[in-house]
């Protein structure tokens, strides 16, 4: 059941980058709370705050230790919350700012990386019954025993879900500098379009694929529990996507969006012994050091050698390199080759579950444009192929023409 | 009892100015550490980060709420706290730094003002068990209804001597950007002397009176409870100057320090009626609009007619200016002036207690240079005079010189 006079608005750090778009949000919260709606809105640090903050630690120390770099961090949008509050009241309209802490989310104790285990939303429900609108600090939570703790990066997004959850709020809006959730980035392909709604499971793949919307575990969050969500922007008034379960007429669409990730670099160590647990062995230390594996393949192989490829995060790579140098040599492996300049191209649509060929057709129009694919993963509803980064745009292009995804071809 | 091995130590703005300035304070913390003290340090923000704050208020709001002013100007110090524990861990020394909320400074509910109600050490002693440094936010706390609150200017030094007092410490070290307390302000008597212990009360009429090394309200707290204090600097090794209760030997000192104070303003209401009623009625306005009356004399009167005249600080003289305005009026007086090119003299020592002819020599030694006095007014250990601005260093210079205060003049 839904609270459906409860709206929960999430403002990202380029909607509050200073004073002067501050005051722009207190007006369009403002604007809101006359339509007679709650309004419950969470707030990220203003603009490159947290950055700034993370480069101060770095001046100070080269390990920051986790529990004083959230001591730091959160400070950003504890500054935010507060100039807004001020802003609402400057507007005449009564407002109260409050902490992570102060309006009991709480979380575990990992600090930098903190999981929501409880939100209390007994505070957040008075202040909305006098009638105040309540500002929200993202990011940040306390651990049962009082320690700061924050989210991660894009935690605010998880702030937001959460109390649109506990709130049985009837929309939880999403506020960015982009319009909302286009059929591919308007960058590479200026005739993408803003698509009116989209599935949980789509947008998850849209966003874990690098189309940085929203954060993906918000994402999976607000599917569990059914969340309404809305992605719009805070420099317009048009309307957003909206973000919902699965519907019906969505199925038509074989392929919702084109996304390109070119964050990630590839990894081949060449010439193992393929034999069981070779591979295991070296994805169970890089999964020890926190790195996060994306795609994995490994070559059919003839004779008793084998290639294994997978894919990184770039940043992740000096890592990745010192863990792979010691067990190449464990491995007796013939040797390892880095390719940095790749690309993932995506294809997502919930209606590739009923319809079969969409992969078939994705590497066909790939072929014609001459484009290489060096790996290929696929889920049920999306398919990715790792090209040369520089053939990137061109592939999203294409792909984006030939399912029809532009604006006049509507399907 | 003292608890001798624990040392509270404060630093001020300038003290953890950048992180260069952090790091240098986080040596000198550690190199107490390391003589087996037990740490407590209180840290204010970081250089003029609280003056930046308050501006970016004013950008969104032209009158904020000051509660949510305290949200806001309370994470200058969560920032430098993060900083000075990072600091302290580079140096490979345990730190853990709190928010006053987190450490329990318990206060009352007056928003940008609050006192200090409570404190709960238990955290703290904790910490100190575990032979962590344990670091403070300064100028801030909590009320018992969890909303953050802030002291006051110089409140910093409120949440030392609370933390001081609480826990026995053997000292209360204020760490700041002059060596001392001197008997006049070296910038203007070159050879003004560092004291090397002075009274609580003597430091409280110098604090009071515009030697600003101190806030008075800590010092009032300090002397109230015998928490023994040290001023000293955090760019230099110097030992500073010990503040204890009343020594027998310092009765031999008649005069401890000169002291001059320019951000006061005279206000003169002329020809007011000499009748029971007129002057209190003046009095109560300032006081309800919290605007803090000095010195106060009223002339002898030979007709009826009396003039009025008191001290207030300049920055509030807009809003006398408004109350005495109407208050005029219904006073039926002739008329106000302001003056605000005044200076407030004065000389303080608690061996005036029991010397008589210190005011004498005062009045005598500002006559023999041609200074005029506009006002005076005394207490049991100090005598202050107002003169005009611009024979103010003038009279500091005679004064100090001729009670005997200079560098190897020693009485």
């Amino acid at each position: 059941m839904k609270n459906s006079n409860i709206i929960v608005q999430k403002y990202g750090g380029t909607s509050v980058a200073d004073p002067k778009r501050i005051k722009e949000v207190a007006k369009r919260v403002n604007s809101y709370r006359k339509k007679g709606q709650d309004i419950v809105v969470v707030v990220s640090a203003l603009g490159k705050t947290t950055d700034k903050l993370v480069s101060l630690a770095g001046e100070v120390s080269k390990n920051p230790p986790e529990r004083e770099l959230d001591m730091l961090l959160s400070t950003g949008e504890q500054v935010s919350v507060a100039l807004l509050a001020m802003a609402l009241y400057e507007l005449g309209q009564e407002a109260i700012s409050f902490t992570g802490a102060q309006v009991g989310i709480i979380t575990d104790s990992s600090h930098t990386k903190a999981k929501i285990l409880d939100v209390n939303a007994k505070k957040i429900k008075d202040e909305l019954k006098r009638g105040k609108i309540v500002i929200v600090a993202g990011f940040q939570g306390t651990s049962l025993d009082q320690e700061i703790t924050t989210l991660g990066r894009g935690g605010s997004d998880m702030t937001a879900v959460a109390l649109a959850k506990v709130l049985k709020a009837g929309m939880c809006e999403i506020f960015t500098d982009v319009k909302g959730v286009y059929t591919a980035d308007p960058r590479i392909v200026p005739h993408a379009r803003k698509l009116e709604n989209i599935s949980y499971d789509e947008m998850l793949e849209m966003a874990s694929l690098g189309a940085q919307v929203m954060q993906a575990r918000s994402m999976e969050v607000a599917s569990k529990f059914n969340v309404p969500m809305k992605v719009r922007s805070s420099f317009s008034h048009e309307e957003g996507t909206v973000i919902t379960k699965e519907a019906k007429d969505m199925e038509g669409v074989l392929v919702r969006g084109v996304t390109v990730n070119k964050t990630e670099a590839k990894v081949t160590v060449c010439d193992v012994l393929d034999k069981p647990g070779e591979a295991s062995r070296l994805f169970e230390k890089l999964a020890c050091a926190g790195i996060n594996v994306d795609m994995i393949i490994q070559n059919v192989s003839k004779t008793k050698m084998t290639d294994i490829s997978f894919t990184v995060e770039e940043k992740d790579l000096p890592k990745v390199q010192k863990i792979i140098s010691k067990i190449v040599k464990e491995m007796s492996a013939r040797g390892v080759r880095y390719d940095k300049k790749i690309a993932k191209i995506s294809v997502v649509g919930i209606g590739m579950r009923s319809h079969s060929g969409v992969a078939a057709k994705m590497f066909s129009i790939l072929a014609q444009e001459k484009i290489n694919i060096k790996m290929i993963s696929t889920s049920e509803i999306k398919i990715s192929c790792v090209v040369s980064e520089k053939e990137a745009d061109k592939a999203v292009r294409a792909l984006h023409k030939a399912f029809g995804l532009s604006r006049k071809e509507k399907k």
